[in-house]
C-alpha cells in the first residue's frame, strides 16, 4: 500500500509554523485538555477538584463486581506499571474494598474477545482517600487504569494522584496500529510491546500485516511451504499467534489479520507458483514497489487453495473481521494471459479491476463461511458487496464518504501513515470526519468507525520500530479517542513530550532505540556534536527516499544495511520545533523578546561552532561521511542566523552583501542530504527574511502550507 | 556473605589517583596491551600484521572439524552480534571454507558440559582475505569468536577487522561471576542478558546464590514448601533453571549453584521449621545482616531431609561443583538449645565452629554420594575435608593460601564484591596470586583455581543490576584471563570504556538503565543540570549505606524502593576520573598546561552554575530534595576551584582569607550526603592545595592510601 506523492512533497515544513498556526487561530482548547492533568487522549469529560490521594508503598487494588481473571491479570499489571513510574515496589495481592487505595469495579464479566463496538466507557472518582474506578465492562477498566497511571505525579512529598472526576468514552470504536511485518521481519517481544504502547493510548486494534511480496509471516500447516519458502525463516509459529492474540486481549485489542491478495503475494508463489497468473519459479521479493504477480482469479484451484487456507487462518484469529488486502492489482499479469483473457471475455469483463471485484466476491463468500466479516482497502469496493463489508481507506475521507452513502462502513488511514515521517500535528489534524466526510449525514457519519495508524516497514527494523511509532501514533490515538474539539496544537505537543517519557518508562524502547543507533554511529568515545548535527535533522517525508535513490540509479533492497543517521534519528525533531516557535516569538516581539533572543542565538552558536568539532569524526566512519555537507550548511546556517541578530542589535537590516552571501547556503540547506532535511533551515530564512527591507512575501514559513 | 568494614573506610578516594601512581610506577604495558586493539581482556599473545578483512553483508562463517551443534549456534550468535555491532543484516547459512570470510575449527566436539580446567585456548590468524580461528574445542572457538567481534572496526571505507595474529588462553580455570538472586529477585531475563556479558568477557563460572535468608528462589518438588513459603512467589521453575544452565552451557559457562546452610537459611525454614535449632514459626527475613537462625546438626531428620534434597538438586544441576556456602553462622541458636549443648558435649566438641565441621563434613558425603564436589565460603576449611574440596575466600589471599599448603584448591572473592562501589582499578589491583598468595610455590599456586566477582543484592533491583555489573567485572574478567603482567591502569580503564559501549550494543542494559532511573528522577521535561550533579557523584562505599541507616536508626527492608539517585547512578563516575587526571596534569605542569585548564576550568563553570538552575526541580520533588545540600556543596567546589584557578593566573597563592572561606565546603564535601560522595572534591582539594603556601604536605589524595 504505497500512495504516490510526487517528489517535491518531501520538502515539508517543520512542525512548529504549524503549531503556532494553530495556537493562534484555532479554537480555544477545551476545558479537559487544560486541564493541566496531561492527559492523553484528553478523556471526555474531566473535573479536578481539591486534594489529592498519596501513592505509597501500600497502595493496593480491589476488584468489586463479577469474578473475572482478565481483571485480576490487569490489576496485577497497572500495579508493576505503577512500579515502573515510581520506583516503588508493590505487593500484588489483592485488597479488600474497603481498604483498598482504588476500587474497580466492572459490572459485568468480559466478554471471551473484545468486539467492535462495545462499551468502552468508564467514571473515575479520585478523593483524598480512594480512587473509584467504575465501568460497564472490563475495556472501560483498561482504559480507565492507564488513565489513573497517567494521573500519578511526583510532589514534595511523594508520589499522588489528583482528585478529580473523569466521565470518558471513546469518539470512535475503532483505533487501531497496522504494522507491517512482511517488508521487514518484527519479532514477537517487539509486537508485544507495541501492543503495551496501544494499551498505554487507548488504541483498540492491532491490524496485523502478515503477508506481502516480500515474506509471508504465518506458519501454515496445511500449506507449509507458504512460511518455509516465503519467510526466509522469519514468520510467526501458530503458537506465537495464539499467545500474541491472548496478549493483546488481556488489553482490550482486537487482532485483525490482514492477507493480501490476489496482489502484493509474491512470497505465497515461491512455494504454491500455481497460485499466480503466470508461470514460476517464483522467488520472495527483495525491492520495493508495486510488482505484477497477481493470483489467478479465473481457476477454481486457486479458490480451493483460499478456501482451505483461510478455514485454517480463520480458527487460529478469532476476530470477526479479516482483511484481504486487495491493493495495488496492476493487472499485467492479467493482461498478458490469454486464458484469463478469454475468461474475462467470456464473463463480460472490461477492465482487471471487474475480475478483482470477482475474485473479492468469491472470497468473500469463503469469508462468510467462515463466519468472518471482510475488509479490505478502497480498491476492494463495490457497491455489490454485503453491507457489514468494511472498507480502509489510504486515499482519503471522500473515499470513505462515498462508500458510507452506499451504507458501508470505512476506518481511514489517509493521514495516517507513520511511513512517511509527518510530524505528530500533520497527522493531528487529520479527521475521520474531515474533509470530505465532513457533509455526511449523522447516519452515514456512524459509518466511518474510526481509523489506523499504518506503519509499512521499508527503512523499519526491529532496531527502530518503535521511533517510528511512538510518540506520534499518541496523537494519532487523541484523535480518534477525544473529543472532536480538542485540536490545540501546542496543548498535543506538551503532552505528547509527557507520552515519550513514559512510555519509555513503561517498558517501550522509543527513546533507546535511538540512543543505542547513536552509540553505534559515533562509536565508543561518542560525540556530543554528532547529538547536536542529529537534533536538527529529520527524515526526508513521503516517499523521498525511494524517489532519491531511484533517480541516483540505486537498487534498494530488504537486504540494506539501515544504520545510517536517516534510521537513527526520530521523525520528528524537537529541536526544530522549538527553535522555529523561539524564532517566530523573536520576529513577532520586533526582535525585543531577549529570553527569545537568548535561546536563538545559543542555538546557532552551537551550530555554528559544531561542524569544526564534528568534521574529523565524519571523515573516519564510511557510515558518517555523508555528512559532512551536511554539517557544514548547519555551521553556515548558524553563522547566517547570527549575522541577522547582531543586524538587530544594531537596529538595522542585513545588507544586500550579506543577503547575497546566505542566499546559496540557505537554498542548499533546502535539498536532502544522506536522506535528511535540516529542519532548522526554513527558521533561519524566516530569520534573514525578517531582516530584509523590504520584507519578502513570505509571512511565515512557506513549506507547511503544502503539507496536505 | 558480608565483609565489617568499619566506617571511616567509605570515604575511599577517586579512582584517578590510583589510576595516576599505577600509570607512573607500575611497569611498562606489555605489547599484547599496547598493540592498540583494544581488546579485553588483554590475550596472552597478539602479533598486529599489516592490512584487514573486510566485514561486508555477504560475510559468512564456514564450520571445519567435526560436526557440533554447539558451534551452530555459536556461528548463528555470532552473526547475530556481529550485527548489533554494525547494524548490517547477515545471513545465517554457513558457508563453504574455501569461500567464507571466517572458518572455524574446533578439533574435538563440545563435552556434553564444560568442565573444570578444560584447554579453552585458540589461535585466530586474519589476513586480508579470510580470518581463521582454530581451537582444541569448542570453549577456545567461543573466546576466540568473542575477540574477533572485539576486533571490527569502523573505518573510512567500511567495517574490518585488521589482521593479526593472536595465541590465547587463560591464566586461571576458574573465573566467575556471583549473583544473589535471595536478597532481590532477579529474572531470568536479566540473568541470561548477563550470562551474554560473562561470554563476551570469557568469564566462564556463573556461581548462582539461590537461597539465602530473604528468600528461597528455587522450584523444589521433593519440598514445595520451600518455594512456596520462602520466596513470596519469586522462584525459578526447573525448566527455567534447565533453560538458564543450556543458555550458559552454549556460552561455554559452567552453572554452580549454592544452597547456603547452615546459617543463612531463614527463607527455608518458613515451610519447614523443623529443619531449624529453635522452635517456629519463621517469617521470611526483611531486614539486611546477619541473623541467628540456624539449621541443627545434631537431628539426623536434617540430614534426612538434605539428603533428600541435594539429590533432587544435584540432578537439576549437572555441573560437577555444588556450593554449600557455610558462611556467617553466629552459633546464637546452637548456645541456646540445651539439646545441642548436650548433643557436642557428648561429642566432645568445644565451640560451635566445630559444630559446623560436623555439619559439613556429613553435608559432604551427602554430595560425595551424589557425585559432586563441595565448594563453600572460607568458613568451611578444616584440615580433614577431602582434598578435591574447594574453598571460596572472602577473608583474602592469605586464607587461601593457608588452605593451597594444606592442599586445597580456592576461588577468590576477596577484592572482587562489585556491591561495595568500588571503582575499577581497585578491583583490578587484586590479583588470586598477590598479596598472602604471592610466597606460594608453583604446586601450591596451581590450586588457586581463580576468582569471582560477586554482586549482593541488597541496593540492587533488576532495574539496575547491569549496571552494578558492567563494566567493572570487565576488569575483573581480565585479571582473571590475562597474563599476571598486563596490569597498566590506564590502559584498562581506556579499553574498559569501549567495553562499556559494546556490551550495551550487545544487549546489555549497562547504559540505558541508568538512563532510564534519571529520567525517571527528572520527570517528563529532562534535567541537563541533574546530570551534572549525577556526573559528579558515586554511590557510598563498602557497607556505609547500612551504616548510616543504623546510626540514623533507620531500619532498611527488602520492601523499601531502590529509587533515588543513589541506586540510578553508576558505581563509577567518569567525570570524577577525568577531571582528576586533568587537575594533577595541571598541578604537575605547574598551571601551564592551557589544555587541562580549559577543561578544568569548564568543568568548575558549570558546577558553580548548576545549583541555581537545579534548585527549582529537587525542591518539587521528594525524591530529589535530599540532594540540595550536595548541589549546593558543588557549586561551591567550583567557586573554591575557580579561586585557585584566577590565583595561579596571577601567579599567586590563595589568601589566608580565602583558604578559610573554603576550609568548611572543603570539608563538608568529603562527608556522604544522601548516601552519596561528591567525588570531585579531592581533587579541588589538591587544586586549592596546589595554590597555598607553604604547601601542605598532602602529595596526592590521601584517602585512596587507605583503600585495601
Amino acid at each position: 500500500m504505497t500512495l504516490t506523492v510526487s517528489l517535491f512533497m518531501a520538502f515539508l515544513g517543520p512542525a512548529p509554523a504549524v503549531s503556532l498556526r494553530a495556537q493562534t487561530t484555532s479554537a480555544q482548547a477545551s476545558d479537559s485538555e487544560n486541564s493541566g492533568l496531561e492527559l492523553m487522549p484528553v478523556p471526555a469529560s474531566v473535573k479536578l477538584e481539591s486534594g489529592q490521594l498519596a501513592v505509597t508503598r501500600n497502595f493496593t487494588v480491589a476488584l468489586s463486581g463479577p469474578r473475572d481473571p482478565l481483571l485480576d491479570r490487569a490489576a496485577a499489571r497497572f500495579l508493576h506499571h505503577l512500579s515502573l513510574l515510581t520506583g516503588m515496589p508493590f505487593s500484588e495481592a489483592l485488597s479488600d474494598p474497603s481498604k483498598a487505595a482504588l476500587v474497580v469495579e466492572a459490572r459485568e464479566a468480559s466478554s471471551a474477545l473484545p468486539q467492535l463496538g462495545e462499551d468502552e466507557s468508564y467514571v473515575l472518582d479520585v478523593n483524598s482517600t480512594q480512587a473509584r474506578l467504575t465501568a460497564p465492562n472490563s475495556l472501560g477498566v483498561l482504559h480507565g487504569l492507564q488513565t489513573i497511571l497517567q494521573l500519578v505525579r511526583t510532589t514534595p512529598d511523594g508520589f499522588s494522584v489528583p482528585a478529580v472526576h473523569i466521565e470518558d468514552k471513546p469518539r470512535f470504536p475503532w483505533r487501531g496500529l497496522m504494522i507491517d511485518v512482511s517488508r521487514h521481519f518484527i519479532p514477537v517481544d517487539a509486537i508485544k510491546r507495541n501492543l503495551d504502547g496501544m494499551e498505554a493510548l487507548k488504541l483498540n486494534v492491532f491490524h496485523w500485516h502478515l503477508s506481502d511480496n516480500q515474506g509471508f509471516r504465518v506458519q501454515s500447516k496445511v500449506f507449509p511451504k507458504l512460511q518455509e519458502l516465503g519467510s526466509d525463516g522469519l514468520y510467526y509459529t501458530q503458537d506465537e499467534v495464539r499467545d500474541v492474540i491472548a496478549y493483546a486481549r488481556d488489553r482490550g485489542i482486537r487482532v485483525v489479520p490482514e492477507f493480501d491478495m490476489p496482489g502484493h503475494a509474491t512470497a505465497w508463489f515461491v512455494g504454491y507458483p500455481e497460485l499466480a497468473s503466470a508461470p514460476g519459479p517464483y522467488s520472495i521479493e527483495r525491492e520495493w514497489g508495486i510488482f505484477d504477480p497477481a493470483m489467478d482469479p479465473t481457476r477454481e484451484t486457486t479458490y480451493r487453495f483460499l478456501a482451505k487456507f483461510i478455514r485454517e487462518m480463520a480458527r487460529l484469529f478469532p476476530d470477526a473481521y479479516f482483511h484481504i488486502g486487495g491493493d495495488e492489482v496492476n493487472g499485467k499479469q492479467w493482461d498478458a494471459n490469454p486464458s484469463i483473457q478469454s475468461f474475462m471475455k467470456s464473463h463480460g469483463m472490461k477492465t482487471t479491476l471487474d475480475l478483482q471485484h470477482h475474485f473479492n466476491s468469491r472470497v468473500e463468500k469463503i469469508l462468510e463461511n467462515n463466519h468472518k466479516i471482510m475488509i479490505g482497502w478502497d480498491e476492494i469496493f463495490t457497491s455489490d458487496l454485503p453491507k457489514d463489508t468494511i472498507i480502509q481507506s489510504w486515499r482519503g475521507q471522500e473515499s470513505l464518504a462515498e462508500a458510507a452513502r452506499q451504507g458501508y462502513r470505512g476506518v481511514l488511514s489517509y493521514g495516517y501513515y507513520l511511513d512517511l515521517m509527518w510530524p505528530a500535528s500533520q497527522h493531528y489534524a487529520v479527521d475521520p470526519l474531515g474533509a470530505g466526510a465532513a457533509t455526511l449525514d449523522s447516519e452515514q457519519s456512524a459509518r466511518i468507525l474510526g481509523g489506523e495508524a499504518c506503519l509499512w516497514t521499508e527503512f523499519v527494523t526491529p532496531e527502530n520500530v518503535d521511533t517510528r511509532i511512538w510518540p506520534r501514533t499518541a496523537a494519532i490515538a487523541e484523535r480518534l479517542w477525544s473529543p472532536q474539539s480538542v485540536e490545540d496544537v501546542s496543548s498535543m505537543y506538551q503532552r505528547l513530550g509527557v507520552e515519550d517519557w513514559r512510555l519509555e518508562l513503561l517498558g517501550m524502547q522509543n527513546r533507546s532505540e535511538h540512543a543505542l543507533m547513536m552509540d553505534r554511529l559515533a562509536g565508543p568515545a561518542g560525540s556530543a556534536s554528532l547529538e547536536v548535527l542529529a537534533d536538527t535533522v529529520e527524515p526526508v517525508k513521503g516517499y523521498t527516499r525511494e524517489h532519491l535513490a531511484a533517480s541516483a540509479g540505486i537498487k534498494q533492497t530488504s537486504a540494506d544495511p539501515l544504520n545510517r543517521l536517516v534510521d537513527a534519528v526520530p521523525p520528528e525533531s524537537e529541536e526544530a520545533r522549538k527553535f522555529a516557535e523561539d524564532v517566530d516569538a523573536l520576529i513577532y516581539s520586533g526582535f525585543t523578546n531577549k529570553d527569545a533572543e537568548a535561546r536563538v542565538r545559543a542555538s546557532l552558536q552551537s551550530w555554528h561552532a559544531n561542524d569544526m568539532r564534528l568534521a574529523p569524526l565524519l571523515a573516519g566512519s564510511f557510515l558518517l561521511k555523508e555528512l559532512a555537507p551536511l554539517s557544514n550548511d548547519l555551521a553556515e546556517l548558524g553563522a547566517a542566523g547570527l549575522a541577522a541578530l547582531d543586524a538587530a542589535d544594531r537596529g538595522a537590516d542585513l545588507t544586500p552583501a550579506q543577503l547575497q552571501q546566505w542566499a546559496p547556503v540557505i537554498q542548499e540547506s533546502e535539498k536532502p542530504q544522506a536522506d535528511l532535511l535540516l529542519m532548522v533551515a526554513p527558521s533561519v530564512q524566516r530569520l534573514l527574511a525578517a531582516k530584509t527591507s523590504p520584507a519578502p512575501s513570505i509571512q511565515s514559513n512557506p513549506k507547511t502550507s503544502s503539507t496536505k
